[in-house]
């Protein structure tokens, strides 16, 4: 399979225009049954390779420009760890997850994107060339197959993603690389602005956020990020792909200290209409790569799509299936339903949870917060 | 295509088994970008039958020994006053819809359910032999095709599904009907023992409730029925299919009178352990046909099949991907969250919506529940 | 001390007028100092006599009509349960409230109510003889003294309740009955329609609801008391002194098992403006003497006579210091405070509890529930 | 009246003492129907002595052991403004409120306080004489009586209270002084630490925070205060007064920014747990003047009493109607409620609020906190 000529992500971002993320595949595929929460590995990729496909599909038709490759976790040390499959090679789903997303991209008008995240053997270890040998077998896979730039995400170390960027920068491709920390720094307490920095020093053409922290507080940060690549003199394309879930108390572990990780998360979930008011934020703030991690379904990209139709001139194939701010609802059977087909109901609707026993705010995992907490200088 | 050798759904409700159903496929499909709120037509059937495919692949994984032909208001006078598609008949997507269930059923051990829903018909013409006519062609499509039995759902005036279970009983096949009506009665105040009873005198096979109000209470109605069956002398299963969210403010109404349909429901999602409470609520009450409506996904269907395990003596597939009540998380990174993998912790918590500017609970469209309450007796 | 010559209860609701009641002593006096919870004995009248008239004074001035004695749970039998004073008699608490009380409603257009609660005795030795032997006790500790009529209160068996009324009814004097009951009747599950009868034909010249539950499910239970009267042909005047609290959860056992009971209900404590609506359900309901009970503190009786003050033609003393529906915000320094001085904006305000881990609704105690429920026919 | 020989407030603190502040006048004798919202003057001293009188022995019997002048708002040109009272001048109301406080103090071993708060003439004028001249003749006032010490309250620019301290301090008495900010700082943006130096360097003895935001965040400020006294080289006493209710949302600009003020406080009210924490923390801070303003009744002082009990070395005069931690319930009814007289229950309860339909969490007036932000250095 060979890639159509298409635009590369740098022509693309060089131009001005706004690129639409994918979503989260991890958890979207627990729920529909293939892939293990704990574990979160990917070996749906080569074990159920059309559950796969049909998730890079309908993220392609609400919009996304990007297709990542189903790959997070793949690192073969921590598919040891996690024990989860015995039978297949970190080699043999890094490569059935390119065939997947470069079939699907060439459905549509969309890049493929190979990603790598943090590796167990980087706190185990904390050995910098053990960690790029891992980067670099992992890229190796990658580089077999036609793949069209890389993706650094799920990193919580500045120093560990920059070890990647400096191991993927080998192959020519442009790299992106997202932090998963919040607006107080990454683990150890390097700010927001010095991990763009490095990241971009060591090579990185896109930086920016991803998954662990709510959309608009990950806005924040990589508002901190291009502040810090300003005060430096630097430049580098910037890009988001926060968490899909309302989650004000964890500032500093993220969305896994929170009680209702991972099995009890619903309720948190955002609407399309949180994701508008998002898509918007990130814009105004100078970003252009939009997309989503964790919590992000099919939905939740289109409504990106759909804030930003204006920007991009066109709608997602599934706006097709779905009236802007609900239009479509009025052919409602219900009068007080059709009266809801308008921007303002959405806009200024608080959603009630149904279950008046439970509150509106956990208390996070105290050790850890106390623990990244004490790395953090005040 | 062709039905394997398999036994039907009254030999296994005879044989006292749990028939666990499938979930639902319209709100499920909207978000995926297949399916047009307000409209809710299936079209998808037709246009897009490998993400219907999918779902129905996913609710059989999850543990579904039925599968439901993907034909939710799929009459012809239903799909006229949607407008929503043109081009393709409501006999085209009858027929596609077969073929796609009957091809997932046949890759497990599932049966292959047509599904009838109300007409716009009854409401508006409230002629016997016009809605009957709308049923029965209806019919002629799915017995051009292979199916196992049928279902008559969502129907929330009892004369209207009596007329439906007539005309599919001349097909000889077995018939489902289940009413989407709340323990109050039906829209004309019939209350849901009479309604149970009316049912089975018609020939229903299998009676009960689908949609509209959350399990719980879902529950609460069958459990009426049953009454007023047993009261009467009558005989006949029970099965329920309810709504997946939490929706105690909508006694009367059902869901559709909450503010937050259909668009920002996602924070009265249950979760899977509410999913288990339900289940063996459904099952002490004497209910063996249990699966659900709007607002179940896969893992919602697999919570069901697990509560089950004992009664049906297997897990279903996905469970390979499933510890029961969090097992997997033993071996995750963060030791708090490894404190989680344990049926106690989940059963317990009450989850928090992270959305501390929106109450727990809202106010449904005051006409319509008045509108009704006027037809109720009390 | 001697009554001047004003006009009777009965004089004044056979006028139609409506007649303001005052508020609850016992909950306000605990958070000022002079009360025991959990013991909720009235030995301040004697202690602390300018703590009681003061407060007497401030329900006067807030529009009360009726002066309540503050003698609750003033029976020798409870006093000695609670051993909370062993110096003080009953007899002497008794007369001293009566003086106390005599000397505030002389400074006004008030009467004085002689008030007995519950005994001990009654659950103890189901004994009428035993029973009544208290109640006549302690009436004659009041005929002593100079007090207007009699108030029985704050008994949840409706037989306690009539065998106290014939005890008061030999005083010649008039008698007014509330149970402190929900909807679903007594403890013993007389309904709230025959409990009223039983105290009519007793000798009770008013009947109603104080206590234990909030102002509008108080007024449910007063209008089947109504219902039940009409339907036997009785006649009596109606009465309601309802919680001051949002107790939503305790349909039967009342606010004693919820889980703040007694220390933690400030955030269930309902505004000035809940009480305008009460007011105003409980006068469309027929009612014609509204007071309040725990809960209900000098400004929310200022709220029954402001919301009353068209009926009863005047305004409160305490009015001179407050501005209708928020009036006086009109001159407040900050302009958005301004703004909230017109009755809209409280009318239609959701107040914030400001407290995001805590629930809306709590679990009442169980058992106590469950023990009510057994009693009580479905 | 004279003052007996008791030990000044400065040999107090000096000797490491705990001292205890009264609760907050306005707030409460509104809604006893003395004051009027919106103008919150003091005419009561006057008007109704015995209503003030009665507030001044609650919070003296709850542990007291400094009596606040009636006098808030009580300058010749805020009584102008407010038009609430003709016929009364500031020096009658500063001269009654005096004895009053002056009488009460008198009953236990407490001080009197005079207190000024913030003129309407430093906004309008912006003129060091005309305010000083305001604070002069109010100062005046209080010298013709018999008065302990000076208390500067309630004012948000540190300019203004510098003014103020200056006039007191040509008295000869000891002055403290209060600002009204948040730990963002006055609403010019002085940060709290600089605020705490100018009042000190002006003469202030004892300097801290009252009113506007709930204890835990006026705690923080306070210690925001310490800091910058600390780091200057200067000692000064620590005070704290805060509001009583639980006010998350309003961090810049207080409570009157809240949707609830005045008139919907209620369900934010904290409960005399909360002031165990709240006084725990402020003794751990190094604060050792803690009492309470808006919100803060004679129980919550108890509280504060009570929590402070092994410090002071004796319990105050209003624990004789308190078992300690809900001790007293021990001899309840109802077995479900004996079981909470214990530390454990209260300390862990999360009490709800009763109100489905309220949120938690409200929206503060926008402008307002806009406009202080940017006064705000970030």
């Amino acid at each position: 399979m060979e890639s159509k000529k298409r635009r590369g992500i740098l022509e693309r971002l060089n131009a001005g225009e706004v690129v639409v993320g994918d979503g989260g595949y991890v958890l979207q595929l627990e729920r529909r049954g293939y892939v293990k929460a704990g574990h979160w590995t990917p070996e749906a990729a080569v074990e159920h390779p059309e559950a796969v496909r049909q998730l890079h599909r309908e993220f392609l038709r609400a919009g996304a420009n990007v297709i990542q490759t189903f790959t997070f976790y793949c690192s073969e040390d921590k598919l040891d760890i996690s024990g989860n499959v015995t039978n297949i090679t970190g080699a043999q789903i890094n490569e059935a997850a390119c065939d997947l997303a470069r079939e699907v991209a060439n459905e549509g008008d969309a890049l493929v994107a190979g990603c790598v995240s943090k590796t167990p053997c980087y706190v185990k270890s904390h050995s910098e060339p053990e960690v790029k040998a891992i980067y670099k077998k992992q890229m190796d896979d990658f580089l077999r197959k036609d793949i069209d730039f890389f993706i650094v995400e799920f990193v919580d170390h500045v120093e560990e993603a920059v070890w990647a960027v400096e191991v993927l920068k080998t192959s020519g491709k442009p790299v992106g690389a997202t932090l998963c920390i919040s607006p107080h720094g990454d683990m150890r307490g390097v700010p927001p602005g010095e991990c763009a920095v490095r990241l971009v020093k060591a090579g990185a053409d896109i930086v920016g956020i991803n998954c662990h922290l709510d959309p608009l507080t990950c806005v924040r940060t990589v508002k901190l990020m291009k502040a810090g690549l300003e005060k430096a003199g630097l430049k580098a394309h910037l890009m988001i792909q926060p968490l899909g879930f309302h989650t004000p108390e964890c500032n500093l572990g993220g969305y896994t200290s929170l009680p209702e990780y991972p099995f009890a998360l619903e309720t948190r979930a955002m609407t399309r209409w949180d994701m508008h008011k998002y898509a918007r934020e990130a814009y105004n703030a100078g970003i252009r790569y939009i997309g989503g991690c964790c919590g992000f379904e099919p939905y939740h990209i289109r409504a990106i799509a759909e804030e930003m139709a204006t920007e991009r001139g066109f709608l997602p194939p599934a706006s097709e299936k779905h009236g802007l701010w609900g239009a479509a609802l009025e052919m409602h059977t219900k009068p007080w339903v059709r009266a809801r087909s308008r921007r303002e109901y959405w806009e200024n609707l608080l959603p009630a949870s149904g279950r008046p026993k439970c509150p509106s705010m956990g208390t996070p995992g105290d050790d850890y917060e106390k623990q990244l907490e004490s790395n953090i200088p005040t």
